[in-house]
């Protein structure tokens, strides 16, 4: 549900409310942007997340700035946007981009126990999936160096713009071309770790690496 | 030169300060991430924008409430982050992801006049070199309904993170694929507007396209 502060003011018929929305858009991502203040002064910090139900995990070093501050119960905003693509008009003023963004308020909490691990499986997993059963799991040490915070899904909204440039009925005469250059995340070629045995076959979670999933 | 704010703490071999790495980040990404704060809660919006000399530009509607609230000069931060790739380690702990991002620190001011057109073009050109000589430029009723904001580029920060992934000593034995995936935005075929004439050519600016410019 929307709140007075997760309502899309501008452009109100870009924003969306629904849970399939909002749900796709997270499982789509990779990174979001941390919107906390320290002083009066807001930081936008990149991270890795995932989404498990209706809760965000974000994770980092237990030394870390920015995950103390949040675990300290600051007003947080999480931010995901996807980019996909340049949107030209025939006039300057009605260039756009086609997104989708999903904005997440509300105060993050530390994830411990059985939950904790539950978390950093669920962020490999967004991230590359498949991957946690290709790597070692995480012993009590680095279970320890590692904090986990968890945020509701209870106050989020998405923002979306697609389709064609709208241009202004008498622009539409002029001779500019005027379309939409889609824009994706691509995967390159895997790059082996040098210290690599020859031969070690590349895994599924990187060789069937996509965004999104099923796209 | 870092200040105790933009100074890197975790990680600080990631810091960067210098302005040739500064600068090439911020004319690289599109989309900034601004964070601001309304009543305590910060918020954290998607936007395009551009590098001129030493300062950034955003623009957007007069009537937007970050545009408003920025132009009455409170702390902002503005996050561009560029996602090289993921760094998948022989342990889950050591998995991290290749990325360069700078983070901006200050206040923004309303940009008027001749300024405010030249930002414009600026954004433009950043977005799709030499899309501002391919379209309609602002008359002068568009431009008041456009807010422009400049930020400078006095408090800013980067933080990098390149190559294979670093595994624990005792780890580089087992028998667990290691590597990068590199990650990168790439466009796809234009797509024309469904009201654009047939046999209307695809401009430069658009064919062209490509990010980085030169990569």
């Amino acid at each position: 549900m929307p709140t007075s502060r997760t309502t899309v003011r501008r452009l109100p018929q870009r924003g969306h409310y629904d849970r399939e929305t909002i749900v796709a858009i997270l499982d789509e991502g990779l990174v979001c942007h941390v919107g906390f203040a320290v002083d009066g002064q807001p930081f936008v910090i990149p991270t890795l997340y995932a989404r498990r139900g209706e809760r965000l995990y974000v994770h980092g070093s237990a030394v870390s700035r920015m995950l103390k501050t949040l675990a300290g119960g600051v007003p947080v905003c999480v931010t995901v946007t996807l980019l996909d693509g340049l949107v030209l008009a025939r006039s300057m003023f009605n260039h756009s981009m086609n997104y989708r963004s999903v904005v997440v308020l509300g105060t993050a909490t530390p994830v411990e126990g059985a939950e904790k691990v539950e978390a950093l499986e669920t962020i490999a997993e967004h991230v590359a999936p498949g991957r946690w059963k290709e790597a070692r799991a995480p012993n009590e040490t680095e279970l320890k160096a590692t904090l986990v915070l968890s945020l509701s899904l209870d106050e989020a909204s998405a923002k979306v713009r697609t389709g064609p440039p709208v241009d202004d009925d008498e622009d539409y005469a002029l001779p500019y071309w005027a379309g939409v250059l889609p824009l994706a995340l691509a995967a390159g070629a895997p790059v082996p770790d040098p210290r690599l045995p020859a031969g070690t076959s590349v895994p599924p979670s990187v060789r069937a690496w996509r965004r999104p999933r099923n796209g």
